[in-house]
């Protein structure tokens, strides 16, 4: 079943080692099929180099469990399902191990918008949730992980801001498309770096103006978007 | 028309890509045949591995209206032509997304002439544009982005002085040629990386003397040059 | 004799290459056979691309003589044998230059534990030992290196912190195996890197809770673990 | 003349390349033949890719004049040769643009021996020259830079000592052989890169104590040294 959303679900994770986004076979990418109630997402543990579409696990958006694969799923995918199911708007979900964007995470930060690079893709700051509490970790562990992320974006819409830091772990991206949520990992991850770059010329640099910020979001995003080609 | 230049600023499109100056389709170069009274430019959102000369726009240098092409210019054209307008000894524009020299441009500061490598190419600080005020972000956002960087080089050689900080945005690059330009924008990106890694060592590094500066830029640079073969 | 470990060993340095965890000659790994009483290691500044599994050097176990092997080994064997004899659960032992690594080892500094991918594989800081006395370094040298490793672990089940870095020398990893190993030298490194660029962005990182540490130590370590496939 | 020399100056050339120490057409090696009063320099200004043995430039020991070759030498032939008559147990010579050893050079600092690895190589600091004074820029200025590199050396045996850093500009590395001068130029530059990332961790890092340096250095160097396989 769903061979199709397979393929493009293992493409993804491919990807996502091709640019330098992962390290091992740490890292994970789902995508969802909300029509069929599945999430496809990668195998736990898995080589990239190794991984085909076929090792790709079938799991309920419901109750998680799993529908189709000889292979455990990562053990993100509560994470993941949590997000699928606040987030309605959503097709894919990316977590990585950037190195960047991991570092903001570990010093608890939200990553300020210092330029229109940012602005291009994020309405705001890429947003750092609180650290999760000792019951939290102890058990549910991963669901609780989705869980501090969509407290975190309450009142946001999630396509303005397509990527989230998870204080002490890391990133996690999400987008229309599996596709989608790979770029937006790719962005936050470049977007971590120039900001620590910038962070280290200047201590407390400001953010741009509200202005720019909505300028360059909304020349590539939503009905007025010039950037680009037309669709 | 102007196939020559169009296959030009192709391959100097690419080449920027190749030296990582650029992410995904971020960037652009163009090429100015001031004969013709047309500008050369890459088109909007297209990846540069799938990009061919017969892709490039070709717009009115006077007026910005594309003269032939079926895909959308690059949205950053009006930059371009405003600097073609400005600075009539310059054949080639380049725009990139380098890291470095984009972390400078947030931190809204000038890169100082800190070494021989900056004075080889640049004779002076690579300067930095004040921010853009709402009114000129609101309104004809791109060719205003020209404008205060026109204004930033006011009493300045363009060729002395062959790129520029826009403040909260990033470099823009220019040359006698299209493939100048793309040197000059490597070149800024160094030494972007160059004064980082220097201002990380000693927080208040003094600029070089104005004769060195002046040795190192003028010995491979105008009449009484001696670097390289004799052309 | 030992022809398997000795291929083992040879692609295990090579790895180390591959990786980038080494500059020119440096670096070394050795595996052991404890039943044969012989420990295999990379011979002495010998280029990684020219290693050839019949190039390993088989040193006694009791006596660091050699047993086998027409090069000279590893300066730094009496070093590894150390380490084996302390640590009875190891197989494998990895030194390397890992730059991030390596200033850490120069600042005499432990890398705390600031994050999950931290947690993943060492549970609490990676520890530094204490610089070298002078007694120590004019006698005997290699091997007391190895002694103040073995100091510095003291009470510490060695696979749960499966890296040391010495003061003012760099890395030294081990591991279950000498692929083991290698890894373990591979994540000290990120781990090393990680915690520069957040002690970049936070100059006083707080470390993680115990309560997350161990959360993902046990989740990829030990009976208890759920993280990759089942073995 | 020299078919053989120039082939192993072209080649050290590119190795630079290969290895990342310059940028563009930067950078360059040279190699003396002291029985024949000449030394074999890279022509100036040409690309790395497109460089051929034949194009290697012989100048005179004595004068600098140009004994064969249709090109002109590399522009910082004068400092090479000021070189060669101070340092006479020197065989090569190179200057790089090697970052991290520039933004030192840069920030006029000496690199301290802050490990081990850097005591592999260096018995002491990576000196930092003086910068050069107005009269020594406008005047005979390549020369000059070599003048104050050998007071900077004055009292130290430069093969303890095998590079330097020039204020404002960057490093010079030699060794007994063109090859060996780029390796120790690459070393150099790891040894930068590695001191600016201690730094960054520790800001005021204390160097290795003397037996330390000294037990490293001669453990590679001269009569008693038992690193590597007996030559």
């Amino acid at each position: 079943m769903l061979e199709e959303l397979k393929k493009r679900v293992c493409q993804a994770n491919q990807e996502l080692a091709r640019r330098g986004l992962v390290v091992l076979t740490w890292g994970n990418v789902s995508g969802i099929d909300r029509a069929a109630g599945c999430v496809v997402i990668k195998p736990s543990g898995v080589p990239y180099e190794e991984m085909k579409a076929k090792d790709m696990v079938v799991v309920s958006f419901e109750t998680g469990a799993v529908v189709e694969g000889e292979l455990k799923p990562s053990s993100d995918a509560p994470t993941h399902l949590v997000l699928y199911r606040a987030f309605e708007g959503i097709g894919g979900v990316v977590h990585t191990h950037g190195l960047y964007a991991t570092a903001w995470a570990q010093a608890r930060r939200d990553i300020p918008p210092l330029g229109t690079t940012h602005a291009d893709y994020f309405l705001g700051a890429v947003p750092c949730t609180r650290p999760m509490r000792p019951e939290e970790i102890n058990t549910d562990y991963e669901a609780n992980t989705g869980r501090v992320i969509v407290e975190r974006l309450a009142g946001t819409d999630p396509l303005h801001c397509p990527g989230v830091l998870v204080a002490d772990h890391g990133p996690f991206a999400w987008g229309e498309t599996p596709e989608e949520a790979v770029e937006n990992a790719c962005v936050l991850e470049h977007l971590a770096r120039l900001a620590w770059v910038t962070h280290c010329i200047e201590s407390y640099p400001r953010p741009i103006s509200r202005e720019l910020l909505e300028k360059h979001f909304f020349r590539k995003h939503g009905p007025g978007r010039y950037y680009g080609q037309n669709r």
